[in-house]
């Protein structure tokens, strides 16, 4: 990371060779030559990156066949496979195997986006808000980034164009994405194997992950012809081979300032933590004490546990003294080198910094929903803010109401995906709890949200008064006359709450969002006078490519093998083999028990890496990421070599899974096909 | 506080006045006199001293009349109202009101103790101890503790003796109680009523808690004789009025160090944070899936959300940049001016912070039970313990297990609690999974305690096979053949997980209580070069008496009223008023909605604190402490006087509730007797 190296550059050069969520548009070619051997031209780099998705529920996934067939990580498709469970058919205690194109079925909340195209637009945005500053700036600003969204789309609903800020502000990149929504699902593992280890294994290596999923695009009604599809690799990986992810990292914070890293030390991650903690526990006793409801709340349940290791992770890297003391001594000396013009952007990041500590936790209650946790009141608030955002021009409006986004609007609104009342009830009743308990019984906004009523009455209420949890009811309630119309009690409580919630998101963009953004500004110019040409961007969920290889650390080897799987089986959740596991066992073959499982790599990722392919010099698939070491959380902030490492399904064990586990044969054979 | 002041003593001097929690037998009596106006003699701190008493369970009291009644909050005898309740008779939602002597219902495990004696021991603890270091030092200091305490209590049952660490170290008193283990219950007002506000409410003002609640010693059947009780005070407590308050704060970190400071800010409150989030979550959900079993978890709740509330309020003042920053300058002004041969203690701490950094997840996981979470284990880990340390000399056993432990340990031991098995199966297999968790799949530890079984199969295993629900058993088992012959599953856990403990905790008391000590010797020394005498010492859940006034803050009032109340209440829990106070309400006189409910003092206080009277300038009692306020929180660290406040339900009000709402004439007639 180069803020914890720049007193020993060259130390640096070698040590964090492989750091790096690179831009396809910006990568540093020579560096990789130099540190992994490997020189990706521009075809390569075209390739790759048409090869590689997105999933628009914030994973990624490859092109791997040249009808459409799609690879991503099981758990990027938990959501799907709840969603075409029933009584009869539990899709994740069994696996899914579709025998043919006849048997593939769609994923109702998935949506693919290709990344066709990648403009930079910084010379726009720059000239359009020139100038200005704070909410001014902010108004400009988004004006600006609908202007070219909208210009990009075009009304195209196959099309997504995101204005995408990178550098903290310093560079704006305009991404043109084809977007797919009829996604099938094709192939998939019981989830007990995907998810082997369970919570326990989570973010830990050796690994046993068989995290793995196949799903297909469609256009029309057929697979979706995909000639640039990734080939698979003819031989497979082996330690120290050079490796390539070609990914969506989700975020980094690598650019923070010491003043907003002891924020996210001290206030940010503990409320996390402390939120995410409590909901976990009550997930869990309520799956308990609701068994037949189980498939709703599992997936939430480990999507929660998952941001919990994470966020603990990051929170441990930084409470960590030595880690710490690195990021405040970078910062000192890059103030000592800055131009002394730029010295206020610290000053004004301090300023945006200490007004969020005022701010922080009314904003996250009243409009990032901590008070409202419930996926009806999102649709409801969706739709009391559609309704009031289409009367304004299309650049005036909250960023995700322009005309640009109302195809994913759509979609969410429109999803199939049945709702548990019940799971509903408990979980806004406890986040209104929380409200009360956060702003006390005393304030204005509680009691309007309460009244003299309880949380759980005022949950029952609204939950079972809503006709929202009917997905053409929803969509219905787009049209301005149909919402004018509606009496829905959950509407109208989204509406009460919703000028306190603006308010509160007004205040964090004035006092908070300006002040951050000018300081940044100045930073990226003391970086650049002072470091030269900046390195990678912070993640944003866009294309990224990192560079390499398989590797093991100090305590842990670079791979596992389907051996050390059958060592490690308790015959005990969640470490049970399942029944093709089982049955194939006696069978195998000295050579077969020695394939290799799941392999560790130094490749530097984050979440939204998960379904990434990993790659080889070629460009051919190799494996399939599907999580990070403990190490790799603290990445966040920082990559350190010695210990962060990636972890990936190998692609020999996908092979191996698909011929002779799961009799899916005809997928293994589609992979193969050149 | 002190430390926060060091550059301002003359603004502290004034501003901070009413900071400290006093010893009795080292009582600032001019600065009180200075302070508040008042200079409490000799006497008056013995009667005040003797008239206090100690609750084992966590809280303080006071002996109210002269036939043995004790006050205290009702959140301190709430284990023992749900023990007194059936499915008859629930004494939570209802209250209890003793018509005579004969229906006064013994509390099983309530003990009161009665501080009648303090001798300065330092003298023989640092002779004993002097030149030692490391493990040795503590071996000595563990060997005269038990000596001092044997020699004091003799093997007398109802005497207790404790050697109590003051100033980190630097003083060593000897505190001789009286113990009283018959202690029954006298008055108690509903759950709603004394925790009116709930959750919300807690740690806040203006507040509306009837937390009281009677109790009676009891010696040889009969009510004991108690000639040095506290009289009621005939003057009601006013605004600005001196008041002071005698009771047992339980734990504050004032005199720690900038590195365990961190440790605390980062480390350790993060910890404990997400712990108890979690279970409060995990407790509140099993406890609406178990309506039937729920009194059993219900204080457990409490007591859950209560730490958390601490634990989090402390965690924010310490994340407050200013309040942090005070503590940092105040440590670089201390150490500008020590001695330098004390600089050494300053690095001795940060060694032994380093060092706890390594081992705490362990030391709390293994012998702090954090991995164990059962009151079942507790039994079982404290015979285990108590069979092996009984074979060595006195002086050579861990502390909690020397001679002049044994009747508390046999008290609890005995405990006639009924134990909820679905509780304890729900708390045990969750703190056996956060222990895979913690240390993962493949530790050794983990895997000796686990084997190929889930840690829900292990909790059940061991809470549906163990004898030792039943408290006769429990009590056989404290005899050495009984012990030997026995083949309970749970005593076998406890010991085959014992090693290990105990192993961690001789690394915690090697690298790092040691060195600590060593350094807080070093350390007490430069504050008294540099500060003169010092001031009180540490908290130590011991007596410790607080002079300040009747005052409210800039946002909030001295006191609340009965009106208030009528105002506040919504009819819906935790704002529900009870039957006998909707039945009063229409009869109340203008006068009477006047009187005050609840007051708000700057005595410096601490959890512990529960349950301390209240008392005027002539140490007649005027309220009982029941609550701080939401910055009495950060009063871990230090003390701030423009805003941290002590809670306590206004003397008044106690008569009023016994007399016209609860029909306990003959109650309130006790107390004002002469």
């Amino acid at each position: 990371m180069r803020l914890l190296t720049l007193s020993a550059l060259l130390v640096a050069s070698v040590a964090s060779a492989d750091e790096g969520m690179w831009l396809f548009n910006d990568f540093p070619t020579a560096q990789a030559k130099q540190s992994v051997g490997v020189a990706p031209d521009a075809a390569w780099l075209d390739r790759v990156r048409l090869g590689s998705l997105r999933l628009a529920n914030g994973c990624s996934a490859s092109l791997v066949s040249a009808d459409g067939l799609v690879m991503t990580n099981h758990h990027c498709i938990r959501g799907c496979l709840e969603d075409l469970s029933t009584p009869e058919r539990d899709l994740l205690s069994t696996p899914f195997i579709a025998k043919d194109r006849a048997a593939e079925e769609r994923c109702q909340k998935t949506e693919a986006n290709q990344l066709v195209r990648i403009t930079d637009v910084t010379e726009r945005v720059l000239e359009a808000t020139q100038g200005s500053s704070g909410a001014d700036y902010q108004k400009k600003l988004k004006a600006e980034q609908a202007r070219l969204e909208s210009g990009c789309a075009q009304g195209d609903a196959t099309k997504r164009c995101d204005v995408v800020t990178l550098f903290h502000g310093a560079k704006f990149h305009l991404y043109e994405y084809r977007r797919y929504q009829d996604v099938r699902l094709v192939f998939a593992p019981e989830f007990s194997m995907a998810a082997f280890g369970g919570d326990p294994d989570n973010f830990n290596f050796p690994r046993y992950g068989l995290d793995v999923a196949f799903l297909r695009l469609y256009v029309d009604g057929k697979p979706r012809p995909s000639p640039e599809r990734l080939a698979w690799a003819k031989e497979p990986a082996k330690e120290k081979d050079p490796v390539f992810v070609s990914g969506h990292p989700g975020n980094t914070d690598r650019l923070l300032t010491v003043a907003q890293l002891e924020y996210q030390r001290d206030v940010a991650l503990p409320y996390s933590i402390a939120l995410l903690s409590e909901l976990r526990g009550r997930l869990d006793e309520w799956l308990k004490a609701h068994p037949a409801l189980g498939n709703v709340g599992r997936s939430r349940l480990r999507s929660v546990e998952n941001s919990l290791k994470a966020q603990r992770g990051a929170q441990q890297a930084l409470a960590e003294p030595s880690f710490f003391a690195k990021l405040v001594s970078a910062e000192v000396e890059l103030k000592r080198k800055a131009p002394a013009s730029t010295l206020a952007g610290w000053d004004s990041i301090a300023e945006a910094t200490k007004a969020l500590r005022g701010l922080a936790l009314e904003y996250r209650l009243k409009e990032r929903g901590d008070a409202f946790n419930s996926e009806l009141f999102g649709h409801a608030r969706a739709l009391v803010r559609h309704r009031a955002e289409k009367a304004k021009p299309n650049a005036e409006r909250l960023p995700e109401f322009t005309d640009a986004r109302l195809p994913g609007l759509t979609q969410s609104l429109g999803s199939q995906v049945p709702v548990s009342k019940e799971l509903e009830i408990a979980t806004l009743s406890w986040s209104l709890q929380r409200l009360r308990e956060a702003l006390g019984a005393d304030d204005a906004f509680v009691r309007s949200v309460l009244g003299s009523a309880t949380p759980l009455e005022v949950a029952t209420q609204l939950v079972e008064g809503t006709g929202l949890a009917d997905a053409k009811r929803r969509l219905e309630l787009l049209d301005e006359k149909a919402f004018d119309a509606a009496t829905d009690p959950l509407l109208a409580f989204a509406k009460k709450v919703d000028a306190d919630a603006r308010a509160i998101r007004q205040k964090v963009e004035a006092q908070v969002d300006a002040p951050q953004k000018k300081g940044n500004e100045l930073l990226a110019e003391a970086r650049r006078t002072v470091l030269g040409p900046v390195g990678a961007p912070d993640a944003t969920f866009t294309l990224r490519l990192s560079f390499g290889r398989v590797q093991g650390t100090a305590t842990a080897p670079a791979m596992t093998t389907v051996e050390g799987l059958f060592t490690r089986a308790t015959g005990k959740a969640p470490f049970a083999l399942t029944e093709p596991w089982l049955k194939v066992k006696p069978s195998l073959k000295a050579a077969e028990l020695k394939l290799p499982y799941n392999v560790s790599t130094t490749n530097d990722i984050i979440g939204g890496n998960s379904g990434s392919p990993l790659v080889n010099a070629k460009g051919d698939v190799v494996g399939l990421v599907f999580d990070g070491n403990l190490a790799s959380l603290g990445g966040r902030y920082g990559y350190e070599p010695a210990s962060n490492r990636a972890v990936a399904v190998h692609g020999e064990l996908i092979q191996f899974a698909l011929m002779r586990v799961y009799g899916a044969k005809h997928l293994a054979e589609e992979l193969l096909r050149r």
